[in-house]
Protein backbone atom coordinates (compact mmCIF):
# COMPACT_ATOMS: atom_id res chain seq x y z
CA UNK A 1 0.00 0.00 0.00
CA UNK A 2 1.28 3.54 -0.93
CA UNK A 3 2.50 5.56 1.81
CA UNK A 4 0.55 8.83 2.77
CA UNK A 5 3.14 10.77 1.66
CA UNK A 6 3.02 9.22 -2.06
CA UNK A 7 -0.60 9.73 -2.74
CA UNK A 8 -1.30 11.90 -5.22
CA UNK A 9 -3.85 14.51 -3.69
CA UNK A 10 -6.74 12.97 -5.28
CA UNK A 11 -5.52 9.65 -4.25
CA UNK A 12 -5.59 10.98 -0.83
CA UNK A 13 -8.95 12.87 -1.03
CA UNK A 14 -10.56 9.46 -1.88
CA UNK A 15 -9.67 7.70 1.27
CA UNK A 16 -10.77 10.71 3.25
CA UNK A 17 -13.65 10.33 0.88
CA UNK A 18 -14.49 6.84 1.86
CA UNK A 19 -14.39 7.55 5.42
CA UNK A 20 -10.79 7.49 6.83
CA UNK A 21 -10.68 10.39 9.66
CA UNK A 22 -6.55 11.37 10.00
CA UNK A 23 -4.46 14.23 10.69
CA UNK A 24 -2.71 14.97 7.20
CA UNK A 25 0.73 16.03 8.38
CA UNK A 26 3.20 14.54 6.22
CA UNK A 27 0.50 13.30 3.53
CA UNK A 28 0.66 14.20 -0.39
CA UNK A 29 4.41 15.34 0.05
CA UNK A 30 4.87 18.41 -2.20
CA UNK A 31 1.08 19.42 -2.36
CA UNK A 32 -0.53 22.37 -0.63
CA UNK A 33 -2.86 21.63 2.59
CA UNK A 34 -5.48 24.07 3.20
CA UNK A 35 -7.79 25.46 5.94
CA UNK A 36 -11.61 24.84 5.45
CA UNK A 37 -13.70 27.37 6.79
CA UNK A 38 -17.87 27.98 5.56
CA UNK A 39 -20.39 30.20 6.28
CA UNK A 40 -23.00 31.85 5.59
CA UNK A 41 -23.61 34.12 2.24
CA UNK A 42 -24.65 36.99 4.36
CA UNK A 43 -21.08 36.48 6.99
CA UNK A 44 -19.28 36.33 3.97
CA UNK A 45 -17.57 39.86 3.27
CA UNK A 46 -17.55 39.91 7.34
CA UNK A 47 -15.05 36.91 6.91
CA UNK A 48 -13.30 38.03 3.50
CA UNK A 49 -12.29 41.42 5.02
CA UNK A 50 -10.86 40.27 8.38
CA UNK A 51 -8.99 37.41 6.28
CA UNK A 52 -7.71 40.77 4.63
CA UNK A 53 -6.77 42.50 7.57
CA UNK A 54 -5.65 39.45 9.35
CA UNK A 55 -3.38 38.37 6.54
CA UNK A 56 -0.70 36.10 8.55
CA UNK A 57 -3.52 33.88 10.22
CA UNK A 58 -6.10 34.17 7.02
CA UNK A 59 -4.59 33.79 3.57
CA UNK A 60 -7.06 33.43 1.64
CA UNK A 61 -5.83 30.83 -1.14
CA UNK A 62 -9.47 30.21 -3.27
CA UNK A 63 -13.09 31.17 -2.78
CA UNK A 64 -15.89 28.65 -3.76
CA UNK A 65 -19.20 31.19 -4.08
CA UNK A 66 -22.36 29.69 -2.39
CA UNK A 67 -23.91 26.71 -4.74
CA UNK A 68 -20.04 25.55 -4.90
CA UNK A 69 -18.68 22.91 -4.53
CA UNK A 70 -15.24 22.22 -6.35
CA UNK A 71 -13.00 24.73 -7.36
CA UNK A 72 -9.47 24.84 -8.94
CA UNK A 73 -7.29 23.65 -6.20
CA UNK A 74 -9.51 20.87 -5.67
CA UNK A 75 -11.46 18.71 -8.52
CA UNK A 76 -13.70 16.91 -6.13
CA UNK A 77 -16.44 18.13 -3.41
CA UNK A 78 -15.17 20.34 -0.59
CA UNK A 79 -18.52 18.70 1.43
CA UNK A 80 -16.72 15.07 1.72
CA UNK A 81 -13.20 15.22 0.57
CA UNK A 82 -11.75 16.04 4.33
CA UNK A 83 -11.25 13.86 6.76
CA UNK A 84 -12.62 15.45 9.45
CA UNK A 85 -15.28 18.51 9.80
CA UNK A 86 -16.00 20.21 13.06
CA UNK A 87 -19.98 22.16 12.62
CA UNK A 88 -20.60 24.78 14.45
CA UNK A 89 -24.36 26.43 15.52
CA UNK A 90 -24.10 29.84 17.38
CA UNK A 91 -20.79 29.16 17.74
CA UNK A 92 -20.86 25.81 19.43
CA UNK A 93 -19.45 23.31 18.33
CA UNK A 94 -22.40 20.35 17.61
CA UNK A 95 -20.71 17.68 15.31
CA UNK A 96 -17.54 16.35 14.15
CA UNK A 97 -18.07 14.60 11.07
CA UNK A 98 -16.67 12.79 8.31
CA UNK A 99 -18.54 14.59 5.78
CA UNK A 100 -20.97 17.26 5.79
CA UNK A 101 -23.34 16.66 2.60
CA UNK A 102 -26.50 16.90 5.61
CA UNK A 103 -25.49 20.30 6.77
CA UNK A 104 -24.84 21.72 3.50
CA UNK A 105 -27.03 24.55 2.45
CA UNK A 106 -27.21 26.25 -1.08
CA UNK A 107 -26.21 29.71 0.35
CA UNK A 108 -22.69 28.96 1.87
CA UNK A 109 -19.70 30.17 0.80
CA UNK A 110 -16.32 28.34 1.30
CA UNK A 111 -13.12 29.67 1.79
CA UNK A 112 -9.81 27.85 1.48
CA UNK A 113 -7.22 29.10 3.69
CA UNK A 114 -3.50 28.58 3.46
CA UNK A 115 -2.12 25.67 5.75
CA UNK A 116 1.45 26.09 7.42
CA UNK A 117 2.30 21.98 6.55
CA UNK A 118 2.86 23.65 3.28
CA UNK A 119 6.19 24.94 3.94
CA UNK A 120 7.05 21.22 6.07
CA UNK A 121 8.40 20.03 3.14
CA UNK A 122 10.71 22.67 2.40
CA UNK A 123 11.53 22.17 6.25
CA UNK A 124 12.47 18.51 6.32
CA UNK A 125 14.91 18.93 2.92
CA UNK A 126 16.58 21.52 4.32
CA UNK A 127 17.51 18.99 7.75
CA UNK A 128 14.67 21.27 10.09
CA UNK A 129 13.10 18.61 12.18
CA UNK A 130 9.08 18.60 12.15
CA UNK A 131 8.77 17.15 15.44
CA UNK A 132 4.53 16.81 15.02
CA UNK A 133 5.68 14.66 11.67
CA UNK A 134 9.04 12.91 13.20
CA UNK A 135 6.46 11.74 16.31
CA UNK A 136 3.68 10.83 14.45
CA UNK A 137 0.79 13.45 16.21
CA UNK A 138 -1.00 16.61 15.12
CA UNK A 139 0.79 19.82 15.37
CA UNK A 140 0.15 21.38 18.79
CA UNK A 141 -2.15 24.43 18.18
CA UNK A 142 -2.34 27.48 21.19
CA UNK A 143 -5.10 30.52 21.50
CA UNK A 144 -3.28 33.65 22.68
CA UNK A 145 -3.73 36.54 24.14
CA UNK A 146 -3.08 38.56 20.46
CA UNK A 147 -6.33 40.14 19.54
CA UNK A 148 -6.77 40.21 15.39
CA UNK A 149 -8.16 42.79 14.14
CA UNK A 150 -12.29 42.51 13.45
CA UNK A 151 -13.97 42.74 10.76
CA UNK A 152 -17.78 43.17 10.93
CA UNK A 153 -19.13 40.63 13.41
CA UNK A 154 -16.37 38.63 13.20
CA UNK A 155 -14.04 38.96 16.41
CA UNK A 156 -11.20 36.68 17.75
CA UNK A 157 -7.67 36.06 19.30
CA UNK A 158 -5.04 35.08 16.98
CA UNK A 159 -4.04 30.87 17.00
CA UNK A 160 -0.59 29.91 16.58
CA UNK A 161 0.74 26.57 15.85
CA UNK A 162 3.88 25.89 17.18
CA UNK A 163 7.00 23.94 16.11
CA UNK A 164 10.30 23.17 18.49
CA UNK A 165 13.47 24.35 16.52
CA UNK A 166 17.09 24.06 17.30
CA UNK A 167 18.11 27.22 18.02
CA UNK A 168 21.05 26.81 15.33
CA UNK A 169 18.18 26.17 12.77
CA UNK A 170 15.58 28.91 14.07
CA UNK A 171 16.85 31.65 10.90
CA UNK A 172 16.86 28.86 8.73
CA UNK A 173 13.37 27.87 9.92
CA UNK A 174 12.37 31.76 9.55
CA UNK A 175 14.19 31.97 6.12
CA UNK A 176 12.18 28.81 4.67
CA UNK A 177 9.17 29.34 5.85
CA UNK A 178 9.34 33.14 5.51
CA UNK A 179 9.53 32.32 1.17
CA UNK A 180 6.01 30.88 1.55
CA UNK A 181 3.97 33.87 2.73
CA UNK A 182 0.68 32.79 1.33
CA UNK A 183 0.57 29.89 3.92
CA UNK A 184 1.18 31.61 7.12
CA UNK A 185 4.70 32.88 6.36
CA UNK A 186 7.54 33.52 8.40
CA UNK A 187 6.94 32.75 12.09
CA UNK A 188 5.26 35.46 14.59
CA UNK A 189 6.79 34.77 17.60
CA UNK A 190 10.13 32.58 18.68
CA UNK A 191 10.88 31.80 22.19
CA UNK A 192 8.71 32.67 25.22
CA UNK A 193 5.27 30.75 25.04
CA UNK A 194 4.07 33.15 28.64
CA UNK A 195 4.75 36.33 25.79
CA UNK A 196 1.74 35.13 24.19
CA UNK A 197 -0.33 34.15 27.00
CA UNK A 198 0.41 30.26 26.42
CA UNK A 199 0.53 28.80 29.90
CA UNK A 200 1.75 25.41 29.09
CA UNK A 201 3.25 23.89 25.83
CA UNK A 202 1.94 20.24 27.19
CA UNK A 203 -1.15 21.69 27.12
CA UNK A 204 -2.57 22.51 23.72
CA UNK A 205 -5.61 24.22 22.79
CA UNK A 206 -6.28 22.15 19.80
CA UNK A 207 -3.68 19.31 18.43
CA UNK A 208 -1.21 17.15 20.05
CA UNK A 209 1.71 18.05 22.39
CA UNK A 210 5.07 17.46 20.92
CA UNK A 211 8.42 16.92 22.63
CA UNK A 212 10.63 20.25 23.38
CA UNK A 213 14.29 18.93 23.88
CA UNK A 214 17.11 20.31 25.29
CA UNK A 215 18.43 23.15 23.17
CA UNK A 216 15.30 23.87 21.08
CA UNK A 217 13.16 27.06 20.87
CA UNK A 218 9.52 26.88 20.67
CA UNK A 219 8.58 28.72 17.06
CA UNK A 220 5.24 29.73 16.81
CA UNK A 221 3.52 30.51 13.48
CA UNK A 222 0.03 32.01 12.69
CA UNK A 223 -2.40 29.44 12.26
CA UNK A 224 -5.39 28.55 10.20
CA UNK A 225 -7.12 27.38 13.18
CA UNK A 226 -7.97 31.15 13.89
CA UNK A 227 -11.26 31.47 12.19
CA UNK A 228 -12.60 28.86 13.84
CA UNK A 229 -11.66 30.78 17.14
CA UNK A 230 -13.16 33.64 15.16
CA UNK A 231 -16.22 31.33 14.92
CA UNK A 232 -16.35 30.64 18.43
CA UNK A 233 -16.33 33.72 20.06
CA UNK A 234 -18.82 35.18 17.55
CA UNK A 235 -21.34 32.91 17.25
CA UNK A 236 -22.43 32.73 13.73
CA UNK A 237 -25.82 30.94 13.20
CA UNK A 238 -24.32 28.14 11.27
CA UNK A 239 -20.11 27.59 10.27
CA UNK A 240 -18.69 24.44 8.98
CA UNK A 241 -14.69 23.93 9.37
CA UNK A 242 -12.49 21.57 8.95
CA UNK A 243 -11.34 19.46 12.18
CA UNK A 244 -8.00 20.95 13.32
CA UNK A 245 -4.85 19.58 11.85
CA UNK A 246 -7.32 17.58 8.81
CA UNK A 247 -6.96 19.17 6.02
CA UNK A 248 -8.22 19.74 2.60
CA UNK A 249 -5.23 17.87 0.36
CA UNK A 250 -5.51 20.48 -2.84
CA UNK A 251 -3.89 19.30 -6.02
CA UNK A 252 -2.08 22.61 -5.40
CA UNK A 253 2.25 22.18 -5.56
CA UNK A 254 3.74 24.07 -2.19
CA UNK A 255 5.75 25.05 -5.19
CA UNK A 256 3.22 27.24 -6.64
CA UNK A 257 3.24 29.51 -2.99
CA UNK A 258 7.49 30.06 -3.01
CA UNK A 259 8.49 33.68 -3.07
CA UNK A 260 11.26 33.38 -5.22
CA UNK B 1 6.62 76.30 -2.56
CA UNK B 2 7.19 72.56 -1.75
CA UNK B 3 7.47 70.50 -4.47
CA UNK B 4 4.64 67.81 -5.26
CA UNK B 5 7.31 65.16 -4.62
CA UNK B 6 8.13 66.10 -1.18
CA UNK B 7 4.49 66.80 0.14
CA UNK B 8 3.75 64.71 2.73
CA UNK B 9 0.65 62.51 2.24
CA UNK B 10 -1.47 64.78 4.46
CA UNK B 11 -0.26 67.23 2.63
CA UNK B 12 -1.33 66.38 -0.75
CA UNK B 13 -4.36 65.00 0.78
CA UNK B 14 -4.76 68.36 2.13
CA UNK B 15 -4.35 70.18 -1.32
CA UNK B 16 -6.60 67.70 -2.95
CA UNK B 17 -9.23 68.11 -0.43
CA UNK B 18 -8.91 71.78 -1.37
CA UNK B 19 -10.07 70.98 -5.08
CA UNK B 20 -6.85 70.78 -6.93
CA UNK B 21 -7.32 68.09 -9.38
CA UNK B 22 -3.96 66.35 -11.16
CA UNK B 23 -2.74 63.15 -11.33
CA UNK B 24 -0.81 61.91 -9.07
CA UNK B 25 2.57 59.91 -10.47
CA UNK B 26 5.25 61.32 -8.54
CA UNK B 27 3.33 63.30 -5.93
CA UNK B 28 4.67 62.54 -2.46
CA UNK B 29 7.73 60.15 -3.29
CA UNK B 30 8.51 57.19 -0.90
CA UNK B 31 4.73 56.54 0.32
CA UNK B 32 2.04 54.22 -1.38
CA UNK B 33 -0.71 55.82 -3.89
CA UNK B 34 -3.67 53.33 -4.14
CA UNK B 35 -6.80 52.65 -6.43
CA UNK B 36 -10.26 53.93 -4.74
CA UNK B 37 -13.55 51.22 -5.37
CA UNK B 38 -16.24 51.99 -3.65
CA UNK B 39 -19.46 49.79 -4.07
CA UNK B 40 -22.40 49.27 -2.19
CA UNK B 41 -22.67 46.68 0.68
CA UNK B 42 -24.23 43.74 -1.46
CA UNK B 43 -21.53 44.14 -4.42
CA UNK B 44 -18.86 43.86 -1.56
CA UNK B 45 -18.62 40.16 -0.95
CA UNK B 46 -18.51 39.65 -5.08
CA UNK B 47 -15.82 42.99 -5.33
CA UNK B 48 -13.75 40.97 -2.79
CA UNK B 49 -13.76 37.50 -4.54
CA UNK B 50 -13.18 38.99 -8.23
CA UNK B 51 -9.96 40.87 -6.25
CA UNK B 52 -8.75 37.63 -4.68
CA UNK B 53 -8.85 35.71 -8.19
CA UNK B 54 -7.24 38.20 -9.73
CA UNK B 55 -4.51 39.34 -7.57
CA UNK B 56 -2.54 41.31 -9.95
CA UNK B 57 -4.70 43.62 -11.16
CA UNK B 58 -6.29 43.80 -8.02
CA UNK B 59 -4.16 43.85 -4.87
CA UNK B 60 -6.19 44.51 -2.11
CA UNK B 61 -4.43 46.68 0.80
CA UNK B 62 -7.18 47.86 3.33
CA UNK B 63 -10.89 47.72 3.10
CA UNK B 64 -13.53 50.49 4.53
CA UNK B 65 -16.27 48.84 6.33
CA UNK B 66 -19.70 50.13 5.19
CA UNK B 67 -20.44 53.70 7.46
CA UNK B 68 -16.23 54.31 7.85
CA UNK B 69 -15.11 56.76 6.02
CA UNK B 70 -11.20 56.59 7.10
CA UNK B 71 -9.21 54.33 7.84
CA UNK B 72 -5.45 52.98 9.24
CA UNK B 73 -3.77 53.95 5.60
CA UNK B 74 -5.39 57.54 5.54
CA UNK B 75 -5.73 59.91 8.34
CA UNK B 76 -8.64 62.26 6.44
CA UNK B 77 -11.63 61.20 4.73
CA UNK B 78 -12.16 59.04 1.48
CA UNK B 79 -15.09 60.83 -0.07
CA UNK B 80 -12.58 64.49 -0.05
CA UNK B 81 -9.08 63.54 -0.81
CA UNK B 82 -8.52 61.93 -4.09
CA UNK B 83 -7.89 64.82 -6.44
CA UNK B 84 -10.63 63.54 -8.82
CA UNK B 85 -13.29 60.59 -8.82
CA UNK B 86 -15.59 58.88 -10.77
CA UNK B 87 -18.97 58.10 -10.41
CA UNK B 88 -20.90 55.21 -12.20
CA UNK B 89 -24.75 54.28 -12.21
CA UNK B 90 -25.65 51.03 -13.93
CA UNK B 91 -22.06 50.89 -15.28
CA UNK B 92 -22.49 54.51 -17.26
CA UNK B 93 -19.93 57.35 -15.91
CA UNK B 94 -22.14 60.13 -14.77
CA UNK B 95 -20.21 62.46 -13.26
CA UNK B 96 -15.97 63.40 -12.59
CA UNK B 97 -16.11 65.30 -9.65
CA UNK B 98 -13.73 66.19 -7.21
CA UNK B 99 -15.57 65.34 -4.18
CA UNK B 100 -17.84 62.27 -3.31
CA UNK B 101 -19.85 63.71 -0.77
CA UNK B 102 -23.26 64.02 -2.65
CA UNK B 103 -23.08 60.73 -3.54
CA UNK B 104 -22.33 59.30 -0.15
CA UNK B 105 -24.62 56.37 1.17
CA UNK B 106 -24.25 54.73 4.06
CA UNK B 107 -23.89 51.22 2.52
CA UNK B 108 -20.87 52.09 0.77
CA UNK B 109 -17.61 50.14 1.33
CA UNK B 110 -14.38 51.21 0.25
CA UNK B 111 -11.54 48.96 -0.88
CA UNK B 112 -7.87 50.24 -1.27
CA UNK B 113 -6.21 48.55 -4.19
CA UNK B 114 -2.45 49.10 -4.63
CA UNK B 115 -0.88 51.08 -7.44
CA UNK B 116 2.11 50.19 -9.29
CA UNK B 117 3.10 54.21 -8.85
CA UNK B 118 4.70 52.45 -5.48
CA UNK B 119 7.53 50.93 -7.36
CA UNK B 120 8.23 53.70 -9.26
CA UNK B 121 10.27 55.52 -6.83
CA UNK B 122 12.24 52.40 -7.14
CA UNK B 123 12.65 51.82 -11.14
CA UNK B 124 14.14 55.68 -10.67
CA UNK B 125 16.43 55.29 -7.77
CA UNK B 126 17.56 52.27 -9.54
CA UNK B 127 18.01 54.52 -12.85
CA UNK B 128 15.58 53.15 -15.09
CA UNK B 129 13.39 55.72 -16.68
CA UNK B 130 9.59 56.35 -16.50
CA UNK B 131 8.46 57.76 -18.98
CA UNK B 132 5.29 59.30 -18.02
CA UNK B 133 6.99 60.92 -15.14
CA UNK B 134 9.37 62.41 -17.41
CA UNK B 135 6.62 63.44 -19.35
CA UNK B 136 4.73 64.76 -16.47
CA UNK B 137 2.19 63.15 -18.49
CA UNK B 138 -0.61 60.41 -16.67
CA UNK B 139 0.34 56.78 -16.93
CA UNK B 140 -1.08 55.19 -20.37
CA UNK B 141 -3.64 52.31 -19.75
CA UNK B 142 -5.33 50.23 -21.80
CA UNK B 143 -7.98 47.29 -21.65
CA UNK B 144 -6.50 44.20 -22.99
CA UNK B 145 -8.50 41.38 -24.59
CA UNK B 146 -7.85 38.92 -21.60
CA UNK B 147 -10.26 38.40 -19.37
CA UNK B 148 -10.36 38.39 -15.26
CA UNK B 149 -11.69 35.34 -13.27
CA UNK B 150 -15.42 36.06 -12.70
CA UNK B 151 -16.77 36.38 -9.22
CA UNK B 152 -20.37 36.90 -8.63
CA UNK B 153 -22.00 39.87 -10.84
CA UNK B 154 -18.76 41.05 -11.66
CA UNK B 155 -16.92 40.01 -14.83
CA UNK B 156 -14.89 42.74 -17.01
CA UNK B 157 -11.28 42.61 -19.12
CA UNK B 158 -7.79 42.82 -17.45
CA UNK B 159 -6.26 46.56 -17.56
CA UNK B 160 -2.66 47.65 -17.61
CA UNK B 161 -0.02 50.33 -17.30
CA UNK B 162 2.25 50.62 -19.94
CA UNK B 163 5.81 52.16 -19.57
CA UNK B 164 8.42 51.63 -22.20
CA UNK B 165 11.58 50.45 -21.03
CA UNK B 166 15.05 50.39 -22.78
CA UNK B 167 15.84 46.70 -23.84
CA UNK B 168 18.99 46.42 -21.64
CA UNK B 169 16.80 47.41 -18.78
CA UNK B 170 14.04 45.38 -18.76
CA UNK B 171 15.04 42.45 -16.39
CA UNK B 172 15.86 45.56 -13.62
CA UNK B 173 12.74 46.39 -14.23
CA UNK B 174 11.14 43.03 -13.47
CA UNK B 175 13.15 42.40 -10.61
CA UNK B 176 12.57 45.65 -8.95
CA UNK B 177 9.13 45.57 -9.61
CA UNK B 178 8.52 41.73 -8.62
CA UNK B 179 9.66 42.57 -5.32
CA UNK B 180 6.33 44.99 -4.89
CA UNK B 181 3.48 41.89 -5.15
CA UNK B 182 0.98 43.64 -2.93
CA UNK B 183 1.33 47.04 -5.47
CA UNK B 184 0.59 44.23 -9.25
CA UNK B 185 4.44 43.12 -9.04
CA UNK B 186 6.15 42.18 -12.21
CA UNK B 187 5.12 42.69 -15.23
CA UNK B 188 2.10 40.97 -16.85
CA UNK B 189 3.73 40.89 -20.07
CA UNK B 190 7.05 42.64 -22.43
CA UNK B 191 6.72 43.19 -25.75
CA UNK B 192 4.52 42.81 -28.68
CA UNK B 193 1.26 44.93 -27.36
CA UNK B 194 -0.45 42.93 -30.15
CA UNK B 195 -0.80 40.14 -28.12
CA UNK B 196 -2.53 42.10 -25.55
CA UNK B 197 -4.80 42.80 -27.86
CA UNK B 198 -3.47 46.39 -27.87
CA UNK B 199 -3.80 48.00 -31.25
CA UNK B 200 -2.21 51.19 -30.79
CA UNK B 201 -0.20 52.49 -27.99
CA UNK B 202 -0.54 55.85 -29.29
CA UNK B 203 -4.51 55.66 -28.05
CA UNK B 204 -4.56 54.21 -24.73
CA UNK B 205 -8.40 53.70 -23.12
CA UNK B 206 -7.24 55.84 -19.58
CA UNK B 207 -4.40 58.38 -19.11
CA UNK B 208 -2.04 59.84 -21.49
CA UNK B 209 0.42 58.55 -24.49
CA UNK B 210 4.04 58.47 -23.84
CA UNK B 211 6.79 58.48 -25.75
CA UNK B 212 8.51 55.15 -26.68
CA UNK B 213 11.64 55.51 -27.73
CA UNK B 214 14.37 53.53 -31.03
CA UNK B 215 15.95 50.46 -28.27
CA UNK B 216 12.95 50.64 -25.54
CA UNK B 217 10.19 47.56 -25.54
CA UNK B 218 6.88 48.16 -24.09
CA UNK B 219 6.30 46.93 -20.36
CA UNK B 220 2.44 46.11 -19.07
CA UNK B 221 1.76 45.28 -15.30
CA UNK B 222 -1.46 44.83 -14.02
CA UNK B 223 -3.30 47.71 -13.47
CA UNK B 224 -5.67 49.32 -10.81
CA UNK B 225 -8.24 50.89 -13.06
CA UNK B 226 -9.19 46.78 -14.30
CA UNK B 227 -12.17 46.95 -11.40
CA UNK B 228 -13.44 49.99 -13.16
CA UNK B 229 -13.36 48.29 -16.41
CA UNK B 230 -15.11 45.28 -14.57
CA UNK B 231 -17.77 48.14 -13.30
CA UNK B 232 -18.35 49.15 -16.77
CA UNK B 233 -19.06 46.01 -18.04
CA UNK B 234 -21.49 44.82 -14.90
CA UNK B 235 -23.36 47.57 -14.40
CA UNK B 236 -23.76 47.86 -10.91
CA UNK B 237 -26.50 50.21 -9.74
CA UNK B 238 -24.09 52.64 -8.02
CA UNK B 239 -19.81 52.60 -8.05
CA UNK B 240 -17.55 55.33 -7.05
CA UNK B 241 -13.75 55.07 -7.65
CA UNK B 242 -10.55 57.48 -8.38
CA UNK B 243 -10.26 58.80 -11.74
CA UNK B 244 -7.41 56.74 -13.55
CA UNK B 245 -4.32 58.07 -12.57
CA UNK B 246 -5.69 60.40 -9.31
CA UNK B 247 -4.78 58.30 -7.27
CA UNK B 248 -5.47 57.96 -2.93
CA UNK B 249 -1.68 58.83 -1.71
CA UNK B 250 -1.63 56.93 1.52
CA UNK B 251 0.88 57.42 4.58
CA UNK B 252 1.83 53.89 4.33
CA UNK B 253 5.42 53.99 2.74
CA UNK B 254 6.62 51.88 -0.59
CA UNK B 255 9.00 50.32 1.65
CA UNK B 256 6.13 48.93 3.83
CA UNK B 257 4.91 46.39 0.59
CA UNK B 258 8.80 45.71 0.00
CA UNK B 259 9.43 41.71 -0.36
CA UNK B 260 12.85 41.17 0.77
Amino acid sequence: MTAPADLLPREARARFRDGLATPTAGWSRGFTQANLVVLPRDLALDFLVFAQRNPKPCPVLDVLEAGEVSGPLLDGDVRTDLPRYRVFVDGELVDEPTDVAAHWRDDLVSFLVGCSFTFESALLEAGVPVRHVEQDRNVPMYVTDRRCRPAGALAGPLVVSMRPVPAARVADAVRISGRYPAVHGAPVHVGDPAALGIADLARPDFGDAVDVRPGEVPVFWACGVTPQAAVMESRPPLAITHAPGHMLVTDARDSDYLVP
